[in-house]
């Protein structure tokens, strides 16, 4: 588990794609905490704006710790998607030559390892590197069923043996997803993402390749064991349900606590609407899963 | 590893789809051995009428026992591809009733739990179940580099990984395969099968979601360890070699003697001409991997 550190000082928001980094300034402005926020380029969106905030380009390390120093951030949350940087769009200023050696473990292994590589560069600076539930508990997904609908028994198994598959998996630094119906494991996700992943089981379901009629099977996130929680928690949001709704899966359920859910309303919303269950399964009492 | 019982009687093949069930039927010619094939309809080739055969339907238990009684195959080889029946398509007839029981394990579980029941089925019927490699072991792929092309160290390590997460997964009964990129597990096979993982890759690829350029990474395949290996091992071909060649993978390898290459000679040259590589990985020495 990542260390529950209080946040005291201003606070830095490095922020890449999607609503989160929006939703983690939101939540330090409701607290009362100042905030920067540095946007990547050609990742963050636009809507960071409306906070204070820098915007850099891939590579321009100088003017990210200047901006952290100008506003006094040695408190940072990471946050938001990332895509593998284009090399063109790369521009490496004179604070990345003086990382060099940092840049270059970047190319190598996994993201897990890649993801640590990031949050120990930053430590050995002197900054605290936050997880966004830190700063917004209620963006974690919480333990029991979130909507209206609760998983069968059979469904509770099919959750279990995916459990097992993604944790056998995450021990190598692979993939934070699988989808098992009825006993069978259907898909296992790595590098193309959860997305991907619940398109081609609706496609299998279609080719008639899957088992089961009407609802069935589950779709199951967690982190990998052991994985930095502090920078890349699986996120779930309305898209995922339904892109499980498409493949014909009976719902969906997460690690309580370790699984981040950007639009909370509208992702149990979306559930309801399509009669999947929504559930947080604690995985903290099976200790070192 | 199967037993390797001496094949004396007559030989019953049990078949499938593809080219597999003929080139076992040639094989056993050239040994001199009598031999039946039981055709399954809609997914064995016509190709086996030039052999004494029976075709039979999805459920025909008894005409399958009658062919198999009636031409004294006390020795049985179950090889070729099989699709999960159609429902509508499926014919029971008075034998099937008889067996009703075992008919009904088959719809439960992953595909070796399905595999090993059909084995037991048999033997508890007295036949002696056999690999395809126990009567063409030029079938098996053997050790070492079989084409032009060797591995490379960085390609080695590849293959390490890939062996070691397609092992883990096996353990759970899930897949038989998985493609690394320079230490990055890319694609992990579950029900879709191995060209539709290769198919992903490539797009991957393009959408430069993978690294690396040029000919880099590999698709491993082996056996899951524990799986029924005398009715279900993996096999390669030339079309597995060219969807590897397009997703920019660098070679192929897999378990030596425990993956069937059913078109030896054009899958060697499918490698050789796209400039990959084909490697048999021996695996005993890791006992218990």
């Amino acid at each position: 588990m990542q260390e529950k550190e209080k946040i005291k000082g201003p606070l830095g928001i490095i922020a890449g794609g999607g609503q989160l980094p929006c939703v983690v300034a939101e939540a330090a402005e409701a607290r009362g905490l100042p905030l920067h926020i540095v946007g990547i380029r050609g990742e963050a969106s636009p809507a960071i704006e409306r906070f204070p905030h820098t915007w850099i380009k891939w590579g321009e390390f100088g003017k990210l710790f200047g901006a952290l120093n100008d506003n006094a951030c040695r408190d940072l949350v990471i946050i938001g998607g990332v895509t593998r940087p284009d090399p063109s769009n790369i521009r490496l200023d004179l604070g990345a030559l003086k990382n060099l050696p940092f840049l270059l473990t970047l190319g190598k292994g996994g993201d897990d390892h890649v993801l640590s590589n990031v949050v120990r560069f930053f430590e050995k600076k002197g900054y605290r590197v936050h997880g966004a539930g830190d700063v917004v508990p209620e963006l974690l997904v919480e333990e029991g069923v979130l909507g209206k609908i609760a998983p069968s028994a059979a469904d509770r198994a099919d959750i279990e043996l995916a459990f097992t598959v993604v944790d056998a998996l995450g021990r190598l630094d692979v993939g934070q997803a699988a989808v098992v119906i009825k006993g069978y494991v259907v898909a296992v996700e790595a590098a193309e993402g959860t997305d991907a992943m619940l398109d081609r089981c609706a496609a299998l379901r279609v080719s008639g390749r899957t088992r089961g009629q009407g609802r069935t099977g589950v779709l199951v996130k967690m982190p990998k064991p052991g994985q930095e929680e502090r920078v890349d928690l699986p996120t779930i949001g309305p898209e995922t349900i339904k892109k499980a709704s498409a493949a014909g899966l009976a719902g969906v359920a997460v690690a309580a606590g370790r699984v981040l859910m950007a639009e909370r309303g509208a992702t149990i919303e979306a559930a309801n609407q399509n009669g999947l269950f929504l559930f947080g399964q604690d995985l903290t009492a099976e200790s070192d899963r």
